[in-house]
Parts: C-alpha cells; sequence; structure tokens
C-alpha cells in the first residue's frame, strides 16, 4: 500500500488546517469528511487514537476521469488520512496509481499523483515535526 | 475494475433508499455522500447525469481492519455508486478484494465482499429493471 506520507507537529485538527489549505491551493476540494474513531466509539464503544478520512477531490481531474469511463467513482475521492500519534499527526494521501490500473488511467492517475506528492511535500516544508 | 452490480427500475433517490435499506440490513452504516454530479455542476458548470458516491462501512469491519494495520483507512470507506441513466439507477460496490492486495487483509476483503455481494443480490431480486 504505497502512500504519499509525512508527519506533522501538533494534534489532529491543526493539521488538518493545514492539509485542507495545502490541498485548495492545489485545486482539491474536500467532498466528504470521516472521524474515523468517533464513528468506532459510538458504534463499538472502542477507544481509539484520532483517525480521520478526507475525500479530495479535484473537480478538474474528476471530471476528466469521468469523462474516460464513470465506473472510476468506484475508486474517488482520493482518501487523505490524519491519525494522531501521541502529539504528532501522521499525514498520507493514497496514490491513485495503485488503484486505477486501467491502462485508459495511466496519465491521469499520474496526474493527480504529483499533485497530491507536491501537497504531501509542501506539508513536510511547513510544518514539520521538530526535530 | 470488479465491481458488484446490478440495475433497479427508478430514479436515483428511490434506488438510494432501497440501497441504503439492504447495506444497513448487513450491517453497513453510510458514512459519507458525495453528490458528485451536483458538485461538478457547482465547481464547473457542467451538467451531468445524477452519479453518487455513498461510503459503505461496517463498524466490525472497519475495526478488524484497523488493527491489521490502519493503513487500510487509505482504502475506506466501501464505494457504492448510483448512477441515474434514463429512468433507471446502476448500482455498483467496490469490490474489495481489488484494493487490497496485502495477503493479511485476504480473509477480511472475502468477508467484506461477500457481504457487499449479497446486498447487491438482494437489490437485484426486490427491485428489477421491468423486463
Amino acid at each position: 500500500m504505497h502512500a504519499f506520507a509525512t508527519t506533522l507537529s501538533g494534534p489532529v485538527p491543526e493539521a488538518e488546517a493545514a492539509v485542507r489549505d495545502a490541498l485548495g491551493r492545489r485545486g482539491f476540494g474536500i467532498v466528504s469528511e470521516i472521524d474515523v474513531a468517533t464513528n468506532l466509539k459510538n458504534a463499538l464503544g472502542i477507544d481509539r487514537p484520532p483517525l480521520k478520512i478526507l475525500g479530495a477531490c479535484s473537480p478538474v481531474f474528476a471530471q476528466q476521469a469521468l469523462e474516460i469511463d464513470t465506473a472510476v467513482s468506484l475508486f474517488l475521492p482520493c482518501n487523505v488520512v490524519l491519525e494522531g500519534i501521541d502529539d504528532v499527526t501522521r499525514v498520507s494521501a493514497v496514490d491513485p496509481r495503485e488503484m486505477m490500473d486501467d491502462p485508459r488511467f495511466v496519465s491521469l492517475a499520474q496526474d493527480v499523483a504529483e499533485n497530491l506528492q507536491a501537497v504531501i511535500d509542501e506539508l513536510a516544508v511547513n510544518a514539520p515535526v521538530p526535530s
């Protein structure tokens, strides 16, 4: 499971704000938001560290993908995961090249992957964990 | 892109109610909901047929998956796609066995796949397109 990932200082809400900003600058909106830890607490009574899934979607890339085959919606949006670990937050973005091995999507998946990689790289530069 | 799929009579909102009921009976809640057609209309001004992504998640299966590796959250929830085509609705559910080729998830992905297949089979029996 290859992903683009970095670790940011601070708890999940703080990291989430930075992640949303960085995604927005690359044309990705957040189209879904799942608080996994709270959902599992409510459903099963289980306590676990903060875990949130943001669904990131670039309308331009999504439209291009849907024009190729609407079946791509089985793999949309791109998940960006925020995981609280002690006082830092692990941020991971799915690599769309792993999800879409259909040859018709190779070029588009590469474009999306490069943008998600750039988002993670920017986050890593701007808000690294203090060494 | 293998998926479990069927076509139901009626427009997307009617099919969505049946899909939510059928998923609920198998322990899947809807944890996210993306109206792709409306989003693209708002973002790009493009008109397209109704297209909606429901994020289906079984808390029991999700917890089991996260216990194996929290990186699985890159692939959660399971997308169930509703696509309006004229006066019928195509319903497709992702096959989680295609998303998770990590050997640690084979057994769990098989369990989830069987449940999603059962949901689609049930929908196909209860609300088929009139022939």
